[in-house]
């Protein structure tokens, strides 16, 4: 046993696998399951995965794979595929060549190829906090420090005056990330704050990351890539998913997109030493992505009738306060409490309404400087209305009980 | 023009971009669509990209699938797929728990996840050359530095006495990788040979990843995991993949399994930022894994007949040598020329007989060592044996011709 203690200690993970953190999404699931072995209704609005029916046309696409074979995908795709992309960024007035564009295994992916492609271990990316949490995991990976910028809820998450950014780049920085709309915020960037961005980018030499997964679900104004300005081409990298637009985070596939030739080149190499996305769901969403416009209108307004319904309902709770989400399917709620992730574990331990409880995401995890957001909750809207005024009357009387124990 | 020349000087990929190699199996194949354009057939012998039929119990499952949705899979897979999986194992005499075992995106994520949890940017792994491209891949861009032991064509790729593999390890050392049966070269590792790595393992505290994606295309003896040996357990990762036992690498099915509970919980925590395997395909290859000696048997048969056929044709060609190999589906070949990468380029450039061509890949990349291997190919045998024939017809006329001009 002394021999064996030994050789146990000797095995070390490594330090960017502690680095990791456990994702607080994730994290409450075996709570989830407990709870409903207690019998109760668990709504689920802690993580982005779309209730909606994902379009016929790639099951119907699915099941008419008529091969006896399930080869590896080329690593750039399959050409059908990468044309359906082609054409669904045409919509938007983008004109990419095959060669601008690698479908991924997800966002997921996209995001780490991304990362990988312009920083080194040690070198610094700027990101605006709260942010998608993906991102911290995928920087602990990669060794790449994240330098975040704060967008504060009291301001709307507004973006701040440039020389505030300016000031946390330093020569290490390598890119600016942006989500649009945004995951957790539900912000939509304004033309300003973009051209605010981008000339930063330009005038320091760095790569902009534009995460646009949700870029159909706004709520005004149009749809739209920052690939389509033409002034910041070479300094742009998009990141792109279909889970959202077409509610199908099961189909791991996504999309990087770039104009600059150095970063597809990285992207592709990448890809190879992975091999392949997915065969049968590349070929699945050639329908979705060539009439996209046809699912995302309906997708769109759905979700924001349910921002609706949960913006009503949260500004109606004394000691909440939350700005309107403009766009994709969240909304940070900043509460009355000292810590969402004590509250979040009341809510799904010891509370329950009418056999029926509620789950959220604590937000500390979404934020990069230790201490911040430990009073919010993101909320994803993916359940129907009728039952989101459920969540939300569970959750008005989980707090008042919270507050009273 | 003469500031966006400055900026796009100003943008660089990383190091790592640059560090990570073209596949040297695909870096051939925009070659074989000019071949194809030209009217000529291509036999591609280049990769792994089994021609077997997918059992039909993968798309029969795949077609019952009949929600509407298609969310997220859990980051630790679905429970009714991670219990195929331990049924699967339960074959071989190893008892996992869920916890044990982490469905992946193929077995290439599996190898990412092993070399991440346990190797930092400057860490090293001891691996066997020839070596599977992606380790290198993962390698470079995971920032981890390989150190090789060179297995010998000459010697049938034995493995060399344990104080020469001893003292390839440093203080640095996290791992040394060991792929049962060999990609590239068909080996299949003896019991001794096996026992002295672990050996090496126990005494010198590293972790064994250990490759068993071939695990059912051996030709000789019993199918096996190092899984059950129970006296290294917590020292081993297994990687593993359905893609070449099932014929369906398009699937991206792969997993990670260990004893050891920080490994799992750093791939858990890998999971979680990539969120989820593929939803469809995690439920097709139930019925696989379930019942799957009823596949591979045949399988093993059939790579048997066409290991011989090629084993048969390339012993028979005057200058040309390679040993038998015993397992997997490839065979290395040292050929009578100074640079492979130079007559592959020929054949699919600038030679064909009777309309057509083959390819193969050159073996160069597949060492760490620079200089080895550059009068070496890999030939992975997945056509049938009358098209092997044939290819390897074409291989040795083309040789002739090659030497001839």
């Amino acid at each position: 046993m002394a021999v064996r203690s030994f050789l146990m200690l000797t095995l070390h993970v490594s330090k960017r696998a502690k680095a990791v953190i456990e994702s607080p999404i994730r994290k409450f699931l075996p709570f989830v399951r407990l709870a409903r072995k207690r019998g109760l209704t668990v709504y689920q609005l802690n993580a982005g995965d779309p209730d909606l029916a994902v379009p016929p046309a790639f099951f119907k696409a699915v099941r008419n794979y008529r091969s006896k074979n399930l080869p590896y995908a080329p690593s750039p795709g399959y050409s059908v595929h990468v044309a359906a992309w082609l054409k669904y960024y045409r919509g938007f007035g983008v004109k990419l060549q095959p060669q601008n564009i690698l479908p991924t295994v997800g966002g997921a992916e996209a995001i780490l190829f991304a990362l990988q492609a312009v920083a080194d271990p040690g070198d610094e990316i700027l990101v605006f906090e709260p942010l998608y949490v993906s991102y911290k995991s995928f920087a602990a990976i990669a060794g790449i420090k994240l330098v975040p910028v704060a967008l504060e809820e009291e301001k709307n998450f507004a973006l701040p005056p440039a020389r505030v950014i300016e000031k946390r780049i330093s020569r290490k920085t390598k890119a600016i990330v942006v989500v649009n709309p945004d995951n957790p915020t539900g912000k939509l960037w304004s033309e300003k704050e973009l051209g605010t961005v981008l000339k930063i980018a330009r005038k320091r030499g760095l790569f902009v990351i534009s995460d646009e997964t949700y870029r159909e679900i706004r709520f005004s104004g149009k749809p739209s890539s920052l690939l389509a300005v033409r002034n910041a081409r070479h300094n742009l990298i998009v990141v792109d998913s279909v889970s959202k637009r077409f509610s199908m985070p099961g189909a791991r596939i996504g999309c990087i997109a770039s104009f600059n030739t150095g970063v597809m080149d990285a992207a592709l190499k990448f890809a190879q030493a992975r091999l392949s996305a997915g065969t049968l769901e590349q070929y699945g969403l050639i329908p979705l992505l060539e009439h996209a416009g046809k699912y995302t209108k309906k997708v769109r307004d759905e979700y924001r009738r349910r921002r609706d319904v949960v913006y009503r309902a949260l500004s109606a709770m004394q000691g909440v306060s939350c700005g309107k989400p403009q766009g994709a399917f969240y909304i940070v709620a900043k509460l009355p409490v000292k810590s969402t992730e004590d509250f979040v574990a009341f809510l799904i331990r010891d509370f329950s309404y009418q056999g029926a409880t509620v789950l959220v995401a604590p937000m500390k995890d979404f934020y990069v400087t230790p201490g911040l957001g430990e009073d919010e909750v993101r909320i994803a809207y993916v359940l129907n209305t009728a039952t989101l005024k459920k969540a939300m009357e569970i959750l008005a009387r989980g707090l008042a009980a919270y507050l009273a124990r």
